[in-house]
């Protein structure tokens, strides 16, 4: 299930009642800290730290097993850049799908809150791209990048940091540059509708690394994408055909 | 702000609340009904048909002008293909953002409900495509399909067809499959969570035009992404890199 970006005022009825039902929750140690503390009483919780994935599922999947209703926690959707998948390939490897209920309960994007705080970037078509190499080859990120940049697509980052992976932002960055103006606006959120909440509005041209960790998603215009009264604002084109 | 896809559990208690708050609801008729209607009781209610956006943007701020607070109503998200950018627009063209507190409530977006009923087909970088042609020249959408496929994103169809424009949906499934191969999983989903939902699973070589209309949301998978277990699962790379 997904808690969405955070904050519990954007976290959907289905998601709190997913938990309320729950034996067992199970999640990333600063997913658990999302949900408040009461929601959480006499249930049986397996919090594990942000790199053991595969056995976080793992004991998901073995505590269903054994008849026990166990939810798996991810913020923003569990669908994107999250665990539904992971689950799924568990269930599959031990051919378990008849044996357990698996249903996936949808949560606000983290690029769509990021979008929310923004104004309004994702008008039109868009494509979203994980900077994160290591589970998937840097040429096939950097291609994608170079299509979704040459198609002009809006363009939402996730995961744009590491420790170990310096310098592939300022590498994606310039990618997209190759295709799109320099002025073109690009929006910054750090932990959205979280407490530390920063949202910035920059260019291409002065993207700093600095200001991103793993919790920042960014946001790249399209080529009609401006900055409005400290907002971000991609068109759809109502103004080109009738007259707003 | 964003209703969600339709079931009051998947709606954010924000949402919730701006109704609440809200002197004026406004919003396409559609949308309106997808409200408890003792949530809009006591409330000014201006509902518009499907058409007429500019018209019902257009009220929106005028009443807001007049001192009340308005809500423009949203199913999915509003950022995605609905009225927050035109909102925006208008607010602009009328230089109103000093008069008028603008605010984006974000919602779990169309396609991302599709997903969540489909199982996990977007785990992978993916990219959002509205074959509407009203505002975007059909040109730019074919080039956007083609850098899509080429780049191997998970895809979501949106807009895939309408009265006035039979044969897009078909001309779509054919640029994919020149990069794409025909036993690729597609999901179809209409009215995701909403009575009447309907959630096929088929293949690039299976879609049928005939089961699609303005409610559906196609997504459909990257080169990795299979049919298990009549859900579909798009891999995001941990059984390469690790035992599960």
């Amino acid at each position: 299930m997904g808690l969405g970006p955070g904050d519990e005022c954007l976290m959907a009825p289905q998601a709190l009642e997913a938990i309320h039902q729950a034996d067992v929750v199970v999640g990333y140690t600063g997913y658990i800290k999302l949900i408040a503390p009461n929601l959480l009483e006499g249930k049986e919780v397996l919090s594990t730290g942000m790199m053991a994935e595969v056995e976080r599922c793992r004991r998901a999947v073995d505590e269903a097993l054994s008849g026990k209703k166990v939810v798996m926690v991810c913020s923003g959707d569990p669908g994107i850049y999250a665990m539904a998948g992971l689950v799924m390939e568990l269930l599959e490897v031990r051919d378990l799908f008849r044996d357990i209920c698996f249903e996936v309960v949808p949560g606000i994007p983290a690029f769509v809150a990021a979008a929310a705080l923004l104004g309004a970037p994702l008008m039109h078509d868009f494509a979203s791209v994980s900077l994160s190499d290591l589970l998937t080859p840097w040429d096939k990120i950097e291609k994608r990048l170079k299509c979704a940049a040459d198609a002009d697509f809006v363009i939402a980052i996730y995961n744009p940091r590491s420790k170990k992976r310096a310098g592939h932002l300022n590498d994606a960055i310039r990618i997209i540059k190759t295709f799109r103006s320099g002025t073109t606006p690009v929006g910054i959120v750090n932990k959205a509708y979280r407490e530390g909440q920063r949202v910035q509005l920059v260019t291409l041209d002065t993207v700093n690394e600095q200001d991103v960790d793993m919790q920042t998603v960014l946001i790249i215009g399209n080529s009609s994408t401006r900055a409005v009264s400290g907002k971000m604002l991609t068109p759809r084109g109502y103004a080109g055909k009738y007259d707003i």
